[in-house]
């Protein structure tokens, strides 16, 4: 029997792993492991004898030999305990993931290490992604370190700072004249000629595994007893479900027991269709032109499986919420003041823990943890070194190679 | 007998622990511990079971009581082997220690985590630091953590991103038209009025015994051998300090033996003290009109005791030496096409393993490890969000706050 296979999320099809992350009922594929066989051979006392690293839950993540690990030293980043917040909000426990220590400053190191790792495995050389930013600059600085080829197209108004990083880390690299689903469909065109792997949210099963990890890491740095709520800033949503399976995994192996945390979504009011899709029970993405909120990795308007994420959302009791633009740059002053490099989308889970805790939703007596997933420093407004070419299609970035010689 | 006291690096007098770092006969005084009682009470292979941070050497660090601690999340940062460097270059290993994974993005935060621990044990209530700027932002973090004031002086030409992080972590911030040494006279003449505890490089014995934890680290996780060189980006020294001090303490612990590594200090060529110094044999800072190097955390034309930092280097049969601007951009270039986001600081020393490598002084079965002290992203030519006082002087600071109202 193979150690790992996938399963559709929608429609439960079991099929043979392969690099594709999407089933031909439109579900996700999420990726299955023989968890009696783990139980049986991983002892979870065991984990504190292997590296501070995502790879020390190895037999979790979908890479068949050891060999394959593209790392550049991700995970088990910090939860820090926030005392004064605690005092001030009336809350027992808050705790910050600090994701921004991850090697490219945010969250999506793991994701793209768990993702380029099997990338390499499969002998795939070259990937694209269509990214608000953080994911576009992990992916980059991940295939570098593969030694494989990477494309990034991110929107016109990603932070400079971000474009720089896929710069540095040798990207070609474009901005699209539209939103991230804009730059989704420029790779899809392209995909064939230019010899692009998608690496698309949900396109392929290796991200959601990476930042399974962050589920797993919490878990274990709470000493296996999971908080009662877990704000999290969702774009796309891999994370959040990512970190739901993790939890089902636990259950499985029994490394956890009882009852899950209640997950939360954060949105930016400008561009929430999560919120809006629990509050009236229909997922309706919304057009270009009403999308409002700033460029970060929240504004997603058509996340690939938002149902998936409103289900999760709904089994675990949680909730999702739109917070302003007020609201969260109130909360990154606030996160600074306390001694954090905050992105506006950590920032965003603090503004909207203020508001479940206003709401009554959050009781005084329970756990919270809060993920910071990028540093503060990325989002100032700062033009990248380099011209970085514009483009609205693919002909145009087709166009763009010609005139230049380049890819 | 108390758990630790003083000694003076240059007349070897011994003290009782206080928070002047500053030996009367001009030396510094450097942190004892009993280590014959830490050797019989921790083995070293009990270490594994502590926390993935700098902590888990709490009994080599001044920290009373387990409580005064300070923490943001910081060290146990990841040590990165870089296999097609290797290559490139025909040596054995090479290791990134990615020390800009720490909390406020580079290796100022494991000094500030222990000195504010201690300073907040010692009953301070406002800290100033002189800085090139990453120790400004990790002292505004962790006095932000501890509920301290702060007050940052930084050079003009300081890179904006990170007097952006001073402001955010609420630190009262000023820019110095001078250099580094401009910026600690104001807070000389400033301490008694304005209530400052001047917390800059030396000054107390807090921030060399943070810095140690670099050396601590390095060769746990090597599994107690150290590499035969280390090189390091020097700017103040008290980073050489520390990890040599590290050493010695871990020899006399018997937790490694044999041969230490050689400590090669790099600096940018238009300021390199200690460079000359090994040259020369004298050391004699140069003018400020002679500094034509980048606004860095190498530049520091007068580091407190530069003499202790040539000793230290002589004693390890290492070297100094400098780099030019167009070396270190090249090698951050490098370092970028790897996948690391590097500092010009720890560019530098890539740029100096070539140029080691070339002269034949690092031989091909030799193993090497470069700091890379702190993340590419703070390093963009980007203003400031908020106007930042300039001032030449103390009384212009005092000018400044009178006009304003403010502290």
């Amino acid at each position: 029997m193979d150690r790992f296979w996938q399963k559709c999320a929608r429609c439960a099809r079991t099929v043979r792993f392969s690099l594709n992350g999407r089933c031909a009922c439109g579900g996700t594929l999420l990726v299955q492991y023989d968890l009696e066989r783990i139980r049986a051979a991983v002892r979870k006392s065991a984990l504190k004898d292997r590296p501070a690293a995502m790879w020390r839950y190895k037999e979790l993540l979908p890479i068949a030999r050891e060999r394959s690990i593209v790392t550049l030293g991700e995970g088990w980043t910090p939860l820090l305990r926030m005392k004064p917040l605690e005092r001030k909000l009336g809350i027992r426990y808050i705790g910050v993931k600090r994701e921004e220590q991850n090697p490219t400053g945010s969250f999506k190191s793991r994701g793209f290490a768990s993702t380029i790792s099997l990338l390499k495995e499969h002998g795939i050389d070259y990937v694209a992604v269509p990214s608000n930013g953080n994911a576009a600059s992990a992916m980059a600085a991940y295939a570098a370190r593969a030694g494989m080829r990477a494309a990034a197209i991110v929107p016109r108004d990603c932070p400079g700072i971000i474009i720089e990083g896929c710069l540095r880390y040798g990207a070609a690299t474009y901005v699209v004249d539209g939103l991230i689903h804009d730059a989704s469909r420029i790779i899809e065109e392209g995909a064939a000629e230019q010899g692009w792997f998608h690496a698309g949210t949900l396109k392929e099963p290796g991200r959601v595994e990476g930042k399974k990890t962050m589920g797993l890491e919490l878990a274990e740095q709470l000493d296996w007893k999971l908080p009662d709520v877990i704000i999290y800033p969702t774009g796309g949503g891999s994370g959040m479900i990512g970190m739901w399976k993790a939890f089902q995994e636990l259950l499985e192996l029994k490394w956890i027991g009882g009852k899950l945390p209640r997950m939360v979504s954060v949105q930016e009011a400008g561009c929430q269709p999560l919120a809006d899709a629990m509050r009236t029970g229909a997922f309706v993405p919304p057009a270009a032109e009403e999308v409002t909120s700033k460029p970060t990795g929240l504004r997603v308007p058509n996340p690939p499986d938002g149902e998936l994420v409103v289900h999760i959302i709904k089994q675990s009791q949680g909730t999702a919420i739109g917070v302003t633009t007020e609201q969260i740059d109130e909360a990154q002053k606030q996160m600074g003041r306390l001694g954090i490099s905050s992105s506006p989308e950590g920032a965003a889970t603090l503004a909207g823990l203020v508001q479940l805790r206003e709401a009554g939703w959050i009781r005084p007596g329970e756990s919270v943890v809060l993920f910071n997933t990028s540093h503060a420093d990325k989002y100032v407004s700062w033009t990248p070194s380099a011209a970085v070419p514009v483009v609205r299609s693919y002909s145009e970035l087709r166009q763009h190679q010609q005139q230049t010689g380049g890819s």
